[in-house]
Order: C-alpha cells, then structure tokens, then sequence
C-alpha cells in the first residue's frame, strides 16, 4: 500500500525540492504561485496517463512510466516553442501499489524534470478504485506573441519533421507480441526525448510559421495543423524518415509517441539539415486545397487517412 | 458510447465558446497561452474528481458532478484570495458510458463557469478502462505578493470561518444510509459555491494573515495552516458554526467538502460579520505551541486530531 497521502506528499516534495527554476511558490498551499518574466505569456497543456490505456505495468517498469508521463506535457511545450518551468502531478493509486513502485515513478519522472529544470510545483493524490491515473500540467514561458502555434501554415509552405518517425509504434507492438524487451534498448518508445531545444531555436530564429509534435501519428497531426490552418498538403511517401523496423513506412505515417516535431517554415526560410542535434527532414509542401494527399514515387497521388491514435474511434 | 475524441472536444469547444474571459489562446493548440495582466502572478491548482472516490453515478447526477468538480478548483483560488480565470479539464471515459451523460456534466461544469467568467481552455479526453475519470486544473491571477497562504498565521491571530461546516458531510451520510435526495434541495453538498468574492474582500481590506478552504475537514484544513506557519490554535467547539443534522458537532469538526475559508487575522483587525453575503464567525485563536485543542463549554481543553479526510490513511 502506498504510504498515507500527507507522508507520500511530503515524500516526494523533499525528493523533488532540489530541482529549481525561478518559480514562485510550490507544493504547500491551496495553490502554486508562479512569477512570470514581464513580455512573457504562460503555456499551459495537459496530459493523461491511464494503466492499461497509455502504458502497462507489465510492459513499462515504473521509472519509463513516470519518464513518458512528463515527456508527454515537455513536448507539448517544445511545440509551442516554449520554455518549460513547472510541472503539477496529479496521481491516483490503487491501494495495493507498493510504495517502491511510486518510488520509482517518481525517480524516473524527477529524472527528466530536472534534465530540464522543470519544479514539481503541485498536483494531487487520490486513491484509485482500479488502475494507476496519472494527469500531468506542464506550465512553460513565452516571449508575448512569439508562440508557434498550429493555425500559421500557408500555401506554398514547407513542410518539415525532426528526427525520424515510427520507432515507438514498432516498440509497443513487439510488446504486444509478447517480446521481452530491454527498455534501455529501446528509449524512443521507453525515454523519449523532448525536443525543447529546437522548437527554441525554430523560434528564435523566425523559422517555423506553423508546429505540432507527432504524438498521435504524422497523418493525424499534420490534419490538426491544417485544420486549424485551413490549408492542405502533399506529403512525399519516400522522403518520410523511417526507423528500421519491418513495417516502416505504415508505422511513420500513422504511429504516435515519437514526441518529435513536425513544423511548416516559408519556402524561401533556410532551414539547417541538422538542429540541436536532431536531423531535420523535408517531407511535403501545404496546399491550398484542403486535402492531405500522399506522393508515391510514381508521382501518383492518393488521400491520406488521419488514421493515427484516436480515443473512442 | 461518448462521441469519436475529434468530434467530442468539437462539441465541448463549441459549448464553452461563449464563455470568454481576457484569456490569450484556448482549445486548439498543443497548449493554451494565457495572457497575464502587468503585475500579477500566477496561480494554479489541480483536484481529482474519480468515481467511487469522489462521487457515484447512482448518488450524483451528471450536472451536479461537473459542478463539483469545477468548485474543488474555484474554491482553492478562493482560498490563496485570487480571481479564477481558465480552467482546464482532463475527462477520461468508459467506452460504455452514453454521451447524454456526458453533455449533462459538462453542462453543469460550464454553467459555473459561466458564473466566474471562467474560460474552459483545454484538457485531454481518454478512454478509461475503468469508471469516469476527470482531474481539472483551475489558473487565477493574483496581484504579485498579494496571495493569502497558509503560512502566515501568527501567535494571538484569531480563528475565522465563513458560512456553515458539516451540511456537505451530512448530505454524505444520507446517500449512504440510502435516502432518495432531490439535489437542488441539497446544495450545499451537490452544488456548493466557492467563497471567490470573501477571498477578494479579506485581500483588498488586507484582512487575512493565512487562509486555506474547508475541503478536507476544519480539524485537517487548521492543521494544514499550523503546520504551515509552525504555531498550534485553540478552537472553541461551541463557536465553530454548525449544520442542523444530528450530529452536527462531528460533522463541523471534520466533515470536508464545505468549501467554506478558514481563515486567521490579526487581533485588532475588525472582521464583518458579513462579507459577500457569507457569515464569518470567530472560532478560537493561534497559539505559540504546536497543539490544536479544542475548547468545552466547560472550559477544559482536549487535543483535536486532524480526523478529516486522509487518502490512504
């Protein structure tokens, strides 16, 4: 059983309270305080981690979990260009969990927290009637209107992604196999890596005119990109960088949970073939119409399916 | 079933549009931007609303449960004496539950919104493999340095709550004893109003030294502020202001869920004995040891364990 929930809060406010950012006011009160830099606005994004939905116990050891839990809302900041600053932890245990399982959830989520000094500045503790819960906030800082939001794609623009696509897919279906796995083997799926740094410098240099991070699959991020920009795009087949794995280029187009960054920047914008030290890849162009189209090598066009993760689909 | 995710955060978006506040960016990007006035600081505070922990669908109706879950957050801006600006709402649902459910929850979630010119900025939708989950964050602003926290309480400060404590905790124990309660002659259990307008009062007369809501109980809740500001209080049972069930003294003790402010001021500060249209009543004093005890008609003093609400305690 967990310990009683004021123990458990002040076990992980004294596991957390090293890691410091120029924050305010933290765990302790009715609410956090945050203090924001003047010409900053606040971001603000949330995410859900629920056993058997986002991750199983028999699959992910506690420390991946807890790791993947703030990758999720780290990424979401990454997207907006953001500079992460506070994250809130809400937690719902079953009260059969042994405390060494929450220990090492907070180990691995304490882990990334501080690689990007982010303060655990709240969250809540419940009980859980069946499964493990887990919510996250993630708050970051923005210079004022300097956000890259998913509504700034135009016609004409590029369309550019970070890294390469599918590796977490091809991961949790050799699990679903049945495959026993080393996770540190396998960290895109495991640990994966938000990428704060280049959205930062996609910012700061005036690059990107649109961003999202692919957490649901290519195909169904860039519809939300040109849903909210009202715009289309041809998407290369070839050009879409693939992992290794059998299937490639099934699962870069649809898989999710690679946490990379899949961004539009003006044709005539110099985008470097390699940022903070993620390859960048070009990959399509957005149209004026409103379809999503995929080029095969023959030049044949086909409708690409938002055929990524969708909840009650 | 509830709607595919796409078309359910349409329907919600769409339903929450005409509730606007100086906000920034809502639903619709991979975070909110929220824009925050010269001068202020931040605050925010997250509460888990779990079934079978927090409520049940055959106690609550829809509406009632979308209400409370709001109010949980509200209620702890109230507390730190800010103003409620956007809400965010994480709703993870059984694939079997009807979408009519849903539509009565968030209408009861968004017209207390509506009531504190509160935002619904964003939030997540899962499928949840077991019972409705929901967790809210609730962002405020405050003027900078001007947050009411726990700490502040200081030896000879006097002891105040607002309103009734108990009714919340009564209602509880009428569903368990299986009594057919109609909701809306029960509000302060099924729709109870957070004290926003006592909290901006008692900051802008600069009235309170320390605050915290009645969420987990007077007894849990003073010694949160105690153990905060390490001082100890003497309260006067007689005084503390009851409900009319039964056993209306052990409910006012530790019955949570009343979100009243229980809140300590410096002795020569004159408190109303209405504020906001709420009573405050005095109910005993901070005191230089650690103890809380409490105080018999009698005059005999007894230690008064904090017996409110405790996850796994």
């Amino acid at each position: 059983m967990p310990l009683p929930e004021r123990e458990l809060i002040q076990r992980i406010r004294r596991a957390a309270s090293p890691i410091r950012s120029k924050l305010g006011r933290g765990i302790g009160d009715d609410c956090a305080v945050l203090d924001i830099p003047r010409g900053h606005e606040v971001l603000v994004t949330t995410d859900f981690s629920l056993e058997g939905v986002h991750f199983r116990r028999e699959w992910h050891p506690p420390d991946s979990i807890g790791h993947r839990c703030l990758a999720r809302g780290l990424s979401d900041i990454a997207a907006m260009a953001g500079i992460p600053r506070a994250v809130f932890l809400s937690l719902a245990l079953p009260a059969d969990l042994p405390q060494h399982w929450v220990d090492e959830f907070i180990r691995g989520f304490l882990n990334l927290a501080r690689l990007y000094s982010v303060t655990l500045a709240g969250g809540d503790i419940a009980r859980s009637p069946n499964g493990i819960l887990a919510d996250i906030v993630v708050s970051g800082i923005i210079p004022k209107g300097k956000a890259v939001l998913r509504s700034g794609a135009s016609p004409g623009n590029i369309v550019y992604v970070s890294g390469t696509l599918g590796a977490s897919l091809a991961t949790l279906e050799e699990l679903r196999a049945g495959k026993k796995l080393r996770p540190r083997g396998h960290i895109r799926h495991f640990y994966p890596d938000p990428r704060i740094a280049l959205g930062r410098y996609l910012r700061e240099h005036k690059l990107a005119s649109a961003m999202i991070d692919t957490s649901d699959g290519l195909s169904t991020d860039l519809r939300h990109i040109c849903d909210e920009s009202r715009v289309g795009a041809i998407i290369d087949g070839a050009a879409v960088p693939t992992t290794r794995a059998g299937n490639a280029r099934q699962l870069a187009l649809h898989g999710g949970e690679d946490y990379e960054l899949l961004f539009t920047a003006p044709a005539n914008k110099p985008i470097p073939s390699k940022i903070a030290g993620v390859p960048i890849t070009r990959i399509g162009a957005i149209t004026r119409g409103r379809q999503i189209k995929l080029q095969f090598p023959d030049g044949k066009l086909k409708p690409l399916p938002a055929a990524g993760w969708q909840h009650f689909a």
